[in-house]
């Protein structure tokens, strides 16, 4: 063994018993390695059993998170950027806080990309022919109107791309068919594909949905902005059922002659608007804990799941507290952002227009897992940068969580870990905001996922009120209670004093 | 109690106490209770069980089942009857029989109907608008070409909608918004639907697609020809997704305009054909067991399992037989009918084509169940018209397979029970033929049934090679034992000689 070897070993030792020695890190390691024990009574549950059994208890008793979402859902519709369903929705959410009661009530202006899908089809020439079952991806181009027509060359993988000789890639169609895994792993193909396929001269990107279970389903999504150093090819999600019969076909030998044809275009950006309204605090209404999900959707289904829900269960959560008359220390704010499907515009926009006023946000959570029964909340708190502490911080969040959370044992949730976050608070986050997720089982969240089925008879109403009320407790105990989870600090470069 | 219900409940005691007598009846119902005793070694499970090793054995050895089904469904597609691809299905198949040897394949000529989808779209013009997820039904008049734009009218059942005034189903489009209980219960509204709202002066129906589970999955199918006597609306299935989203629309008062757009033509019959092989009988070359499928499928997906799965099998099982060099003591005839989905008219022609030579059919296996995993063959004897000592046939038939059954107990098949059947060997089952139908799980069959979805990746290798397994076995047993199945005998008014 080298002196390096054992160097490593040390440190991972002392990393161990640092992790070890932390009481809080070991309180939570010991939550998680069982069920959950009865709830210690410490002055924190005691102080909020009263308000959270309320809250839990109205939201048990309502359905007016369901019939919201299916005013935002049937009523409205689909929800991409861009699309006047969109900012219906906005006019929608901005008129039904007014009506529960909420303060401060905002629009707050954001431009956003205008990708508009357009009629697009695939249809395997020969053999058959077969008419596929795509959805192209958002930020794709389209087509020349009568299509592109090439031969398929079927791929596993990146590195098997890479392996194939120019002759096989240049002027064809890549697919890659690559099954599901995970999908921070298997979504990096809908990412970075069409760009990596149009480096090799492929006329075309076509890449297997990223789900798990198929009834001839696409998955949509966005693929990464193009480069301005490679051709602009147009790409496309085919179901798994149309990559798989381009495998066999591929193995058997069979030459893929394939007819994509795609309308899309990006129009010029449009107004739209993140919705903002607010229980302002009684003590320290300057302090905030913002909780939301973003308002756009794709164009294909509802969004019902992805993320109707996380929009519903956030200002039903307000609204159930104002109504209980539970106004707490703190702000409590929900943002409704737009654009964080192809864009991410509304949740850089709100950051961005907080100035000195993110030192005072003490925590954002966001729901953005779909609705399915909810299981718990992770932290994060990490900003830009780094700082070795991070960690400890994050470890101590996310007991501070924990603590709170036996409030909610009653309804199911157990899961307070480190590793929360969400792609509209992640700017909240760079700057230090303690970042938490909202976690549900997600069972089938991916089956979904971006697709035509993601709509309210996925959502059980039950599960939905378990969701209001466990968004409801956690923003409210986090506004209350007498200390806040511990900041990232500011960078030195602007302030230090954001800790508290 | 009236003497009327006395006497029925006489019969039924009688007939009870006839079935508990029957041997072969109650070692059926001992065999259905409790797992399957290690084989009898029975005369026939001794004679054939060498045989029946070598079929199994090189069933599950071969890829060949697969390497068909990907040839006929991922480089043919599907198969609608009146289609081009329909036809190249034929030439395949008949090609494919002569390569394996088989004698006398011959292409029956059949002409059937030529429906087309053509192009077709609905859409909820208000709220929203949504685009919706539909599949016109087979046999549907298309709308005229702006589409039908009418208020939409949710019905729970045919009672439901008798129950409502004119004035709420004038002029409407009716949506039949039944949940899924089994197939022949729900595929009433599919079938009669159209017609009964026409009755009810609607202007289009819609029916909640026959299945139960969607991700914004439509299943076609046919419904009912025309009647002469009433307006010929036209008719589509929605995803399930679709249908609940109206219901709870509907539910909460909403207004619903939906425009259906439907290009569907009838055009003139066309020339099809049902294709025929079979090996010769060694020593009674007219006595014929037919097995087969129906070639002809939806125009949507490949008909995988309907019934791509069911020809191949059947073909497998004839060439395995040959290449074994297993000539039955009767000829086993291997039928792929045409037409089955929307006319049944290639079952029809076959048995038209036989005249008399249909007394010496000794059995009619059709497999149209899909090709998941198997787990046995019923069977039926029930000629036309009735006979009474029918259900005692069938009893003693059951029994028999039951008894070739043993040799299958090594892959997993238990099940022999009376109800057996099949749309294309109806027409020789009421001419006194035994009818047996395959059998699987059908765990998943009705997901993917005549939908997009019904694909080659929804058939596992394994269970379709246990498939041609079973169906060899069954097939060779049926055509070589000593004695056949009782047939049920002819109708008086032709000739009475057809029982042996």
């Amino acid at each position: 063994m080298s002196p390096r070897h054992l160097s490593v070993r040390l440190v991972a030792a002392l990393a161990i018993a640092l992790a070890l020695a932390a009481p809080a890190d070991a309180q939570r390691r010991a939550r998680r390695s069982a069920p959950p024990p009865p709830p210690a009574d410490t002055s924190l549950v005691a102080a909020y059993r009263d308000a959270a059994g309320r809250l839990i208890g109205a939201a048990l008793a309502s359905d007016v998170a369901w019939l919201r979402l299916s005013e935002l859902c049937d009523g409205i519709g689909h929800r991409l950027s861009g699309s006047a369903s969109l900012e219906r929705a906005v006019e929608w959410a901005a008129r039904t806080m007014r009506a529960d009661g909420l303060a401060n009530v905002t629009l707050q202006p954001v431009m956003v990309p205008a990708w508009v899908r357009g009629e697009e089809s695939a249809e395997i020439v020969a053999p058959g022919p077969h008419r596929l079952s795509i959805l192209g991806l958002g930020r794709s181009v389209g087509t020349p109107p009568g299509g592109i027509t090439a031969d398929v060359v079927v791929v596993r993988s990146f590195a098997h791309l890479d392996s194939l000789p120019d002759a096989a890639v240049r002027g064809r169609i890549v697919l890659y068919d690559v099954p599901f895994t995970n999908y921070g792993e298997t979504v990096r193909y809908r990412s970075a594909g069409p760009h990596r396929a149009a480096r090799r001269g492929a006329v075309a990107a076509l890449v297997r949905s990223v789900g798990p279970v198929s009834l001839r389903t696409p998955h949509t999504g966005a693929m990464a902005a193009y480069s301005d150093t490679l051709p602009r090819i147009p790409a496309a999600a085919v179901s798994l059922e149309d990559a798989a019969m381009m495998r066999r076909l591929a193995d058997r030998g069979e030459r893929i002659t394939l007819r994509l044809t795609m309308g899309a275009q990006t129009l010029p950006d449009r107004l739209s608007h993140n919705v903002i309204g607010e229980i302002r605090g009684r003590e320290r209404p300057d302090e905030v804990v913002v909780i939301g999900g973003h308002l756009d959707s794709w164009d294909v289904g509802t969004g019902a799941h992805d993320d109707g829900g996380g929009c519903v269960i956030s200002m039903e959560a307000l609204r159930l507290i104002r109504a209980l008359g539970l106004q707490p220390r703190r702000t409590i704010r929900c943002v409704l952002w737009t654009n964080e499907e192809n864009g991410l515009r509304g949740g850089r926009a709100y950051a961005d227009s907080l100035g000195a006023a993110i030192e005072r946000h003490v925590a954002a959570i966001e729901s953005d897992g779909g609705v399915e029964r909810p299981v718990g909340f992770d932290v994060t708190v990490q900003r830009h940068g780094g700082d070795a502490t991070d960690s400890l911080r994050t470890a101590r969040a996310a007991a501070k969580l924990a603590e709170i959370g036996q409030l909610l044992a009653g309804i199911g949730l157990t899961r307070y870990q480190p590793g929360g976050g969400g792609a509209d608070i992640e700017p909240l986050m760079r700057r230090g905001v303690p970042g938490i997720a909202h976690r549900t089982t997600m069972e089938h969240y991916f089956d979904w996922h971006h697709t035509p089925s993601d709509m309210m008879d996925k959502v059980d109403p039950v599960e939905l009120r378990r969701n209001v009320a466990a968004m409801a407790v956690m923003a409210y105990v986090l506004a209350d209670m007498p200390g806040t989870l511990e900041r990232s600090p500011a960078p030195p470069a602007t302030e230090s004093s954001g800790t508290r």
